[in-house]
């Protein structure tokens, strides 16, 4: 089943994306071209507080043109471990380093067209530690007990993919 | 929070994506860029046969550069109504067409960087009516309980996004 990369052709190179136009033999010989969106990777992070609510961010998000409620998340930088991005952005973003950081797997958030990988954590015992936000990120926090984020990631009242897997994940994963 | 869009620079117009780069006003008034990803949105639909399978679908993915397992999917045609286009992926991707298609929510992919939003369908009362598959895909069908997809979904053996959402949310539906 398996695609032969034959040539790669630069199209764009960004801050935070790289689009590139590839030339690939299908298995049965023929030709074909694929669009590749290349991203470093990224991780999510489902932040739960001693009282048992998740900490969100909300944030307006240009590609969607709306404001969104997501999980605390963030790129990766070049050669970053996921554990230590998980743990800078959660202190960025909310303001809390988290004494426990438990993965939750990792996916591909489109793979029709983009390598990004998203790699996904549970932070518990939160220590308030705040750092400042990225000079262009407006976002503000929320707190949501855990059974509503639950409804809404199943309800369809959450819009964001990476979220909505990361509290439906963790909801199960605690018996919810 | 919003920002507002000043300007925008397409860079590639292409078969499945279109990038722009666009400048915006961010809401303290500075300027920032932003790089979007233009899709036309996509459908993903967990078909579930008489027996209580989860009908999936195995391709190699460029992007991933892996063989993934899939819930069948497609990129909307311009215009096109969603529930119309689940039915055209069914049939071209396993060869049903479902007396029954509930609608199970839509979210954004990657709202960081792409406008991509996916409708998500559960099938079932699923009638034999093969089509020919696209050109340039090759699909290999499988069938699995409901429970193992589960399982597959809430502990990262399935890597794609939109097909551990569609059976966490499947899974919860019907009770599992």
């Amino acid at each position: 089943m398996k695609e032969t990369l034959t040539a790669s052709k630069r199209i764009y190179e960004g801050r935070v994306v790289t689009l590139d136009l590839v030339d690939v033999t299908l298995p049965d010989g023929n030709a074909a071209k694929r669009e590749i969106v290349r991203h470093p990777g990224a991780v999510a992070v489902v932040p739960i507080d001693e009282d048992g609510n998740v900490i969100l961010v909300s944030q307006y998000r240009t590609a969607a043109d709306h404001v969104l409620i997501e999980i605390p998340a963030g790129t990766l930088n070049p050669g970053e471990d996921p554990v230590d991005c998980a743990r800078r952005e959660l202190q960025e973003e909310i303001g809390y380093i988290p004494r426990s950081l438990m993965p939750m797997g990792a996916f591909f958030a489109a793979p029709g067209y983009t390598t990004e990988q998203i790699h996904l954590f549970m932070a518990t015992n939160l220590e308030y530690s705040p750092l400042p936000a990225d000079h262009d990120e407006f976002i503000e926090v929320s707190r949501m007990p855990l059974r509503d984020a639950l409804e809404q990631a199943q309800n369809g009242m959450l819009h964001d993919g990476k979220s909505i897997i990361g509290i439906l994940r963790v909801a199960r994963h605690l018996g919810l």
